[in-house]
């Protein structure tokens, strides 16, 4: 198994945002020059300050964080994002490569063509603007809550040039490109100054409020940890302090002696619901052997991952049946979980836990009273009952 | 301010389950027995075994609750509400008074009429099955997956007989009924054997999953400290160890001194956007006076929350106008913290958190990937636009 060859091409868009391409078939698509890769749209650099009418100059400050003093978590505040200057007609799809011979690209991607393609979203809730220090202040000048920049970054990645495609349908060989661009930024972001943990996620389904349908997923570089990686981390110190072992390598090992609750296999890679899985539909898929991230798998194990994921994606596109017989595309959200970038290397193990919001065709599993008040989750299934429908279904 | 008459009047449904009616108007509504209080229906006990088709007999075990070793929570699985052998009819509201002279109620509540009502739910994710231990046992046998019984209750409380009202227009006296019944089962609850915390809220809106408009709410009784009553305990602990402070008082008290946030002050409460709100709409409403939970009320403060919580509901629904002007119903989440049961009476003060997924007409803030999968909230908003819209509607 040898590292296939994907050319990473980096760029700057018109408002100074870095776009980067990860082809994987030569020729390169986006690659070549003569397609065009840089962006000639007229937009101005996003650090620009910003003239009101009155004339009046606006720096660009960024997102501010605000700790939760009563939870003791931080939240962004991501208001800038409400001012929203320049948006796309609302039948244009800004994923879409530009059209051949236009003057400049509708969307954000200046090239005719592309494999895959990572880019900062236009309207981050985390970002570092030059010249603003990463300094805590409090608000209302009050120690019980202090604020920051928001710092930290927020990509978009595209997964096909293909508008009408879902990440099931990519093929193994754009999916092992896929997962190269996933390590990549994993690796890059870490280095950031301020970041703590780096997340791609993919949030696909108009259940979950996606309104664009060109398949694609989102990296975060969170400059905190964010709760549930916290929790889990406190959880796995805790069990390491007890036993001496990982958490999360006892909790695979037992998933497999039990066997109750596997619901796939391959030579390097696991899936199971977990034994007390929160979501109507929810699979976790671990490596055998033990890695902190992405960045970390080896060639075979990334390899093995591509087709292993995609397998996963279209049996989960069958779980639930339209009452004639069809099969229903899965809302759902990817969240891989990675170690974070400072601390908890040897006690957080990737996973990627994978969940939906639907319970039944056209019911939604919502977050109310317990779950958003209480942050209590109850679940309506059971994960037994999970797995043996996900067995059920052909891979 | 002495104590409103409310009469009280428990009585038992068919099946077993308790209902309590909360009368504050003579001649008492639903206190006549002319009217009829007991229920004719011919339910089965809730707790006698159930036959099967090969006759059969599955004892009834009630829902589990399983530990979830990753996050450190616990997660209920009310599988068996999935088992509903007796639905109400699709166009039938179960908590609509009995028809007169019925032979017996469509719904829920036998009675004729009533101002408020309580009623354990006919389908609970938490619930003490006689009979049945408050064990801990091990999932497939493995110490790293404890399981229990989802002990504890679920009860539904309706606000008003009529179908078409709301609770912003129930007017002061039902609503001071309505705190009178939290601070009943709030008290009684408590008492329960196992339970750790009362929590009563308000789901309100489709956009929330709610399905029948009936005004109600609910009243869930846990056997754990939910996640978020457990990160403000942590939270006022460790403020209490640093600054010998109670923390929600600070909070509070930071609050008033600022101003920037306040959107009402009564006599003896005061309403104020946190610092850190997360939500697209978020107030929080707490006593002047130190207390933990409901019961621990007075009369006079019990009575002016009624009026000021009114007013809020109904200011809320002005906070978003539809194009053409009109006022839009928000919809929302009202949850009442309260101090544990057993632990925290000293850190953990009484306080309301109401909020809203609706970010502006017809767009919700959805729980996607940071949310969901990272449990890291991001708001598109920011506080003090918050309280600057709830200040510019008329009380």
């Amino acid at each position: 198994m040898s590292t296939p060859t994907v050319r990473r091409t980096a760029t700057t868009l018109a408002d100074g945002r870095e776009l980067i391409y990860f082809d994987d078939s030569e020729p390169y698509v986006s690659g070549d020059a003569t397609r065009r890769l840089d962006d000639p749209r007229p937009l101005p650099d996003r650090f620009t300050p910003v003239t009101d009418a009155d004339g009046v100059e606006h720096p660009i400050t960024g997102p501010e964080m605000r700790y939760d003093v009563l939870t003791g978590e931080w939240i962004p505040l991501a208001a800038h994002r409400m001012n929203r200057t320049f948006l796309p007609a609302a039948d244009s799809n800004p994923l879409a490569p530009a059209k051949p011979g236009a003057a400049y690209a509708d969307g954000e991607i200046p090239a005719e063509d592309y494999d895959v393609v990572v880019f900062e979203n236009r309207f981050p809730s985390l970002m570092r603007v030059p010249g603003v220090p990463d300094e805590t202040h409090f608000v209302d000048g009050n120690e019980l809550w202090p604020a920051r920049p928001a710092i930290g970054r927020c990509e978009v990645i595209c997964f096909s040039p293909d508008a009408t495609a879902s990440l099931a349908q990519v093929g193994a060989r754009r999916m092992r490109t896929i997962i190269e661009a996933w390590a990549d930024r994993t690796t890059v972001l870490g280095q950031l100054d301020g970041v703590e943990q780096v997340y791609c996620f993919e949030n696909r389904g108009k259940e979950i409020g996606v309104t664009l349908h060109h398949p694609h997923g989102q990296i975060y570089a969170y400059p905190y940890l964010t709760p549930r990686t916290a929790a889990m981390l406190q959880q796995a110190v805790g069990h390491r302090e007890r036993t001496g072992r990982n958490l999360l390598r006892d909790v695979l090992d037992a998933e497999l002696a039990s066997g109750r609750r596997i619901v796939g296999e391959s030579e390097h890679w696991v899936a199971y619901v977990p034994a007390a899985a929160r979501w109507p539909v929810e699979v976790h898929v671990a490596p055998r052997r033990d890695v902190p991230d992405l960045p970390a798998l080896q060639d075979a194990e990334r390899e093995d991952l591509a087709a292993f994921y995609l397998s996963l994606l279209r049996r989960l596109d069958q779980f639930f049946v339209a009452p004639d017989g069809s099969p229903i595309a899965l809302p759902y959200i990817s969240a891989w979980h990675q170690a974070p970038v400072r601390t908890g290397r040897e006690d957080l193990r990737l996973h990627l836990q994978l969940f939906s919001v639907l319970r039944a065709p056209g019911k939604l599993k919502y977050l109310a009273g317990s779950e958003s008040g209480m942050g209590a989750w109850i679940s309506d299934t059971t994960p037994e009952r999970i797995a043996d429908r996900l067995n059920e279904v052909p891979a």
